[in-house]
Order: structure tokens, then sequence, then C-alpha cells
């Protein structure tokens, strides 16, 4: 079987770690892999299969006789690295917002629009944490039903603001008494004027807000959703806040279908769709919650139900690890099929 | 100035207190008052304007000679001793669910229909903590510019389970790292078969299940905001979700309305509404939060934006004390009502 020279762009952070053991857990074909970061974190030691690595500081020599380079390293460093990666024929798989919404750069959830990669110039992108779960739970429903219509509002994990986020909401969380008084230096925003305390709060700000009011985080859902379904005219509207919650992003998902299916039609489609397990009994209260989705592959559904005023309208509540299925795992899947489609 | 005979029936639970506190601050001209509870509760003792008064069991016998009662011990108690209280002439204000659906009760917000409560029979409800601060909110906007649809996502605080829900919430936040195994025994439904931690989670259970697949919380948003704004072709669809908050409900709640303003208008209705204050400027990251809403009377409203792909579509992020404006601030208001229209 071929195997392929792999990178780790980003190797000591969150998702690079996830990236790693997404790539032993599922005995990805490596030949060599390297591991990269910034002079600050070369140097430090991660074990793959056993063998142990030093990590290299990037320069643009790294990517030489790489095929499929991983990047989870800031929007910045994509920019920077990836056009080297690609010069010395890697494909880039970018977890970075960098490229998602570039017209030449294809943007892929497998479960959703794995033929895309086909078209790709060098670099392929991952979505937004948030953006995929939603689309994975959606996309059986669009197929089978037609979907017309997005109102989502989100429930995230500060995991995704990275490992000085989850301090935060460690030291804050340890005085329950003083929480309205707690310190704060990394939410909403590290680079922002003001910050707020997460622990027993909920912020209704992730990443900057851009002129029209809305936020990145919520212009991102709009736009990638509509980039991976293919579909433009379908209407997407986005709330996105942060909460007190370590790892797993939950997702209060309302949709309009453009067909009239019934509640038990609508846990089959979720139930049969890839990457996606039903978890919906409500007489035995099943239903999913982040806690219980750290850690897992997933994406989880539940609480499906009928709009009671609406026949066409349809409410999901999906969870899943924003670290996971949100980032590290739909890149390696994303590697997979390069390697099954044998474009690498 | 008329003086008024005041009881408040489960005085010394959270809002109860919270009831005592209201008249005290509003300063109600209250002639003689008269705390009551279960004989668990009974012979504590709470000052009022700096008089101690002891609790005391109730007994129908109670009432006599009260001119508001104000309840909040459960609905079972409401059902007992509210018509007892209604028999010996008291106008009963009752926080719990018991009467709100009962089309003989007015179920009023001062803000949205306080002209309802000319139609009691001895009875006024008060709306379901969540369904009030949405309606405040709301309401400028039907009036102004009509109201075809809601969507609400809710981010519900533990008081609302009571204080044995807080104090898990606290003992399960002192121990970050046990998370996913900690102890739980009163969240979502203290009497349920399962039960789960809060801390560092998102539990999209509030209130039992019933048999269509939504909580009863859901059903007491949708079918409480028809009634309050007396519309039964207002579409309305409801997620409720409990979070590791102590105090402050927040709802990410999406609105199509009959007209097309500008967001500007829309801002300006909301700066104008009674009880609620707009806190909307995202340049300055200006948004209401749970944590600075806890202990304040306002119905809080930020994050106004308009729907990407439906200009009749309207985005609002709304927090409130649930305490305050979600129970006794608004049972209050209610009896200043009654006084005020010389219905008492």
């Amino acid at each position: 079987m071929k195997s392929y020279n792999v990178a780790i762009m980003g190797a000591t952070g969150a998702v690079g770690q996830q990236m790693k053991e997404q790539l032993e857990k599922r005995n990805f074909p490596v030949k060599n892999i390297v591991f990269l970061a910034s002079s600050r974190s070369a140097g430090q030691e991660i074990t793959f299969k056993g063998k142990t690595y030093t990590v290299q500081e990037a320069v643009p020599e790294s990517f030489e006789n790489v095929d499929i380079a991983l990047f989870s390293a800031g929007g910045s460093i994509s920019e920077k690295f990836a056009p080297e990666a690609v010069k010395r024929g890697a494909v880039v798989i970018d977890n970075t917002s960098a490229f998602r919404m570039d017209k030449e750069v294809p943007l892929v959830v497998p479960e959703v629009n794995k033929e895309d990669i086909r078209l790709h110039k060098g670099i392929i992108a991952n979505p937004n944490c948030s953006t995929i779960q939603m689309v994975c739970a959606l996309q059986p429903l669009k197929e089978q039903y037609g979907l017309s219509k997005i109102v989502v509002s989100t429930y995230q994990a500060v995991s995704g603001a990275g490992v000085n986020a989850i301090n935060e909401l460690k030291s804050q969380s340890a005085d329950f008494d003083n929480a309205q008084n707690a310190e704060a230096s990394v939410l909403p925003v590290k680079s922002a004027d003001r910050h707020y305390p997460i622990a027993f709060n909920a912020i209704p700000q992730i990443d900057q807000f851009t002129d029209n009011g809305y936020t990145y985080e919520e212009m991102k859902m709009i736009n990638e959703t509509k980039k991976i379904m293919h579909d433009d005219t379908l209407s997407v509207a986005a709330t996105c806040v942060r909460l007190p919650v370590v790892t797993g992003h939950s997702e209060s998902v309302y949709v309009e279908l453009e067909g009239v299916p019934t509640v038990a039609e609508v846990k089959q489609s979720i139930a049969n769709a890839p990457g996606v397990e039903l978890m919906d009994d409500p007489s035995n209260q099943v239903y999913p919650m982040p806690l219980m989705a750290a850690g897992k592959d997933e994406v989880f559904v539940g609480r499906i139900r009928q709009d009671l005023d609406n026949p066409q309208g349809f409410h999901l509540w999906v969870v899943s690890d924003n670290l996971v299925k949100g980032a590290a795992l739909n890149s390696v899947q994303i590697a997979e099929a390069l390697v099954e489609e044998q474009i690498v």
C-alpha cells in the first residue's frame, strides 16, 4: 500500500495534537512525518506511533518532499507557509479561515461535499468547527427533503479559543462567590479591548465584530454553510455564544424544509447519515450534551421535533467535539479522501 | 393614601424573598403583611421594613382580610390555597404555572397587557420567567411593525430550579478536572429518573418532557406568549437549555416582522420600550450578559441585527434576572397595577 510524507504545522497546539492522534488512531498510511511550529515551540518532543520526534521551526524548506501538510497554526501562518508548501508539491489541508472563502479553494466536509477535493489547486480548506457539525446534521435533510432556511444559535466551548481560555475558565470557576468580579484577560477575544469573565456567564461574542453587527464567527457559519452546500439561495441566520464549557459545541438549529416529512422520517434520515449519531429518546432523557460528546468522533443529534405552527419547520440539537470532528478529524478525513481518490 | 393587607405565600423561597424585597424597594403601600410557607419553613423570621415577622404555616384562614396574596410556593400549593384566598376576598397573583393557561385567568406582563387585569375573577397569573423577558423585548416591535414568527433558543440559569440547583453547580464547579463524572442529583429535574452534571455542560431539558417531544418549559414559552400577546396566529418555536449560570436568563431571539424597519428603527423601538434597556454597541463590545444582569430590574437587549437573507428577519439577544423581572418584580408590578386601576 502506498504511504505518504505528512507534515503537521502547528503541531503543539490543541488541534495539532488532535491531528497527530487522529492519524495514529485511524492508521493513516504515513511514510515520514514532520512536526512543525513557530520558533517558540520548536524543540518540544512529540511521540507518534511509539517513536519520538522533535518539533522543528517551520521554514519554507520544511515542506520539501511533503505530500500532505495539515495546517492549524493561525491564519497568518497559513497565508505565509501554505503557498510555500504548495510550491514544493504538497497538498495543504488548512484548518484556519485564511483561504476558506477563496473561490479557488475547495471547502470540504467529506460527509457533505467530498467530491470538491478534486477541484483543489494545492489548498483545501477545513471549515469552522461550528459549521462542520451543523452541515453534517443537515445534509441528509437537504438531500431528502430540500432545505430552505436555517436559524442557528450556538453554545460554544472555550477550547475553541485555545488553552489560555481553558485555564481562565478553570481559575474563574474555582471562585464561585466572586464570579461577577473575576479577572479576565482572554475571552471573548484575546486581542480585544475588553475582556469578560466566562465562568457562570454566557458571552454573545465569538471572534471580532464585522461592520454589519455580526461577528466573524457568525459570518463564517453563514458563508461557509452556503459554500459547502453549494446553495447561495439557502437562508442562514446565526448567533454565536461562548459558554463556560471546556470542550464540545452545542447548537440549537431550526430549519425550514421544502418537503413535509414526519418527525420519524427526519429521525431516520439523521440515523442513516454518515458520521452522525441519533441520540434522541426524550422519555428516557436521552439527548446529547457537550460533557458526554467531548473526546468522541461523532456529531450527535437529539431533541428532534416539528414546529407546532409550521409543519415544514424542525428543531435539532446538535453536539460535537469542536477539536475532533470540528477540526482535526475532519482534516484527516480530507487527507483520507485524497488517498482514496488517488489525488496524492 | 390607601394601603393594603398583603400575604406572601412561599415567603422563604428564592422568589418569595425577592417579592418581599421588591415590595420594600418599590415602597408598595402595605398596611399589614403576613409571610406564609409550609409547616417545614414555618417559624423562620423575616425582616420587612425594619420589623421582624415570623413565617406562619399556611392554612385557609391565613387569607382572612388579605387584599393581595402573592403566591410562589409551587403549583400544587397554588391549586390548594389560591381558591381559599379568593373565597376570602383576596386577589391572588400566582407565580406558578397552575392557572396560567386557564381561560378565566388573565396572564399578565404589565408592559404588554396590563389592561387584562380588569378581567380577573380572583386570580391573576404571572408568566414563566423566560416568557416575561421575551415579550417585554418583542412587544414594541409587535406594536410598531407587526410580528409573525418567533424562533427562540434559551440560555437559562440554575436559580430557576431553586437553591439546591445553585448548590449543585457550586460543588461541581469546584472540581474542574472531574466534570464528566461529577455527582448530580438535582438537574435537569429533581424528580426525574436521570440527573446530569450542569457544571461545564449544557442540558437541553428544562422541566419534564410532554408527549410531543417538547419540554413543559418550551410549551410554556409557546403558549404563554400567544396568550399574553393575544395572537393565536403568531408562530412561536422554542428550545430551552439549562446552563452553568447562577442567575440571569439569556435568549437568542429571531423574529420575522410584518414590516421592514431598519436596524436603527428597531433599536429605537427597543430603547423606548418600558422596562427594557437597549445595550447594544458592538464596536465597544457592549451587549448584555447574565453576570451583569443579575440583581437588576431591567430586561436588557443587544446584538440587534437584520437577517442578511431576509429583510423582515431580526436577531435580538435578551437578558434579564429570572428571579426579578422574571418572577418577583413582575408580580409586584401586577399588584401595583391593581392599586393604580383601583381594582383592590
